[in-house]
């Protein structure tokens, strides 16, 4: 943006903006994850030509509209008047959901106009939080670690094989067809299933997610050549249940493992392109596409790219492996 | 979020929820980018045991306070009343700037508080907005394409040739000293200097940017076995720089290539782990360390990995290359 270089002798002529002069037309875009949109509508000219050619010719009422773009984004809280935004700028609250100890909420704060609006925010209220709910809303440390191959062999391979089995219990469920869940596609390789945080009719945020049948294969680190085929086919049927049930493109779909991933199992998370949120950050997010593409350069045999590459992610430090991570690279500031 | 199983039984004992009752202890996490915050505070608890129990040590009077957190989270623009909100839910603008046609606002929802407070919008106005503008600031059709080697040698060359030489211009005035820009390092092997859009003072969203010296690198896909050691200098000399300069620590920094890049002469760009925003998602960023670490499996000479996999990524239909390789590929959609 050039607001470095704005030139302010402007502000003497044009002393304030009217954004009721502003007419209405469109939107352009939006991003409701940043709270962003852009509008275009008209506005009075800013060329002076113009504006004098106006009054030339439809006499001095008429001032010359031209098109405008207004984008609006809204702001931060700010942190260091939080306090009083919490106890007085949020003059009305509406308890949507209320469930043990979890209140959900939407607040309006205080306005001089009676019409109906929006809520300004939405908020959750924990009420007899314990210190586990304190360290989960918590920033933590979070840091860039190297898996080495041999780490990998010596670091998470052993911290892998130590989870509870009990913990995937709920994949094998879905996988032996045991949940009362929406299942789109149950192959010889696969099964595809909605995600939970989908809501199943929103387009832009589709999610699904494709389970891998194959229980030795719990991550990417497992891949090899041969592989390449089954991941094609996993492909190609989330495409197809994704055009033929919601009408959505294959051009539209982002297919990526996690690495490292939230449980070890091997899955896909088939999301929208225009879906934008955590999760699919360089460091974390794998593309299956680039995955295949990289196994088929592997050899026919022996260890290929995905056990010999250093893997390189972020690891919050409250994560299970980032005491065996950080303290096995030494000090990892330094690790190269 | 058990929000769909919320139990609203229990919204008959308690009606409502007082804001006003919360006591704020202190920020626990926040996300400018997506305006939410997580505040710890304490809160009437909401055990019917302890409050008896409070009642019967200390009198009526005393409600049994706990922990509580409550995240706030400020909600987007409904586009359906968006122009009502423009013309009078905002009741105060101030001017920041003003450059030509360009007029950067403040805005302040029209509140019946006295007390000043943080604005609720940023806002910018362009006026008179020519096709160009719009057509910015439009939603564009976004795409996945795969780029294999073929489609590199027979649509990304030629394409990346016909750009004229001008374009990159600054680049070279940059590696030759000729602007007055901060410049953090020079070596035999590039030139880092922060990025334009960081403010050079907030680490949390620290942004450099290293301009590799060798002409003949334009992208990831020039890159071979040899250039691991060169790009391991510029990851030492950026983690020097970074520490020196600011104090950040290497495993707080991300390092990533753009492919496609926005121009092309090989660059990195150097950010803060802690800085969330969009460039850095899977499909648009390759990691330093991933590059390194597949160039290191290369063969000794002959294409390598950069050469010979297939770069799959997002194109927006504005963008030069959209045309070439959609029409290349056929149907995008169904390429595989």
């Amino acid at each position: 943006m050039a607001s470095e270089t704005a030139n302010l002798s402007g502000t003497a002529e044009n002393p304030s903006v009217d954004l009721s002069l502003f007419t209405f037309t469109r939107v352009l875009n939006e991003d409701p994850h940043a709270k962003t949109i852009a509008i275009l509508g008209t506005y009075p000219s800013s060329s002076h030509q113009s504006a004098l050619h106006a009054t030339d010719t439809a006499g001095p009422s008429s001032a010359s509209e031209s098109q405008a773009i207004l984008i609006m984004n809204k702001t931060h809280f700010d942190s260091a008047s939080i306090d009083e935004y919490v106890r007085s700028d949020i003059g009305e609250v509406k308890v949507l959901g209320i469930n043990d100890i979890y209140n959900w909420l939407l607040g309006w704060t205080k306005s001089s106009t009676e019409a109906p609006r929006g809520a300004d925010v939405k908020m959750t209220l924990i009420r007899d939080a314990t210190e586990v709910h304190i360290r989960k809303y918590s920033r933590q440390k979070m840091i860039m670690v190297h898996e080495t191959p041999e780490l990998y062999r010596s670091v998470v391979v052993p911290w892998v094989d130590a989870i509870p089995p009990e913990r995937i219990q709920w994949v094998h469920n879905i996988l032996e067809g045991k949940t009362s869940e929406t299942i789109l596609s149950a192959t010889p390789t696969h099964v595809l299933l909605p995600d939970l945080k989908w809501d199943q009719s929103t387009l832009s945020s589709l999610y699904l997610v494709a389970i891998i049948r194959d229980h030795t294969l719990r991550s990417i680190r497992n891949l090899r050549k041969p592989h390449a085929a089954m991941l094609k086919e996993v492909r190609a049927d989330a495409r197809r249940v994704a055009k033929e049930t919601w009408g959505v493109d294959p051009g539209q779909l982002r297919m990526y493992f996690h690495y490292v991933p939230s449980y070890y199992h091997l899955h896909i998370h088939v999301t929208a392109l225009t879906l934008s949120m955590g999760g699919m950050s360089v460091g974390q997010a794998h593309l299956l596409d680039d995955v295949i593409s990289l196994l088929e350069l592997d050899p026919d045999d022996g260890p290929g790219i995905m056990q010999r590459r250093t893997l390189t992610y972020v690891l919050g430090e409250q994560h299970g492996l980032y005491e065996g991570m950080t303290s096995a690279q030494g000090n990892p500031e330094v690790v190269s």
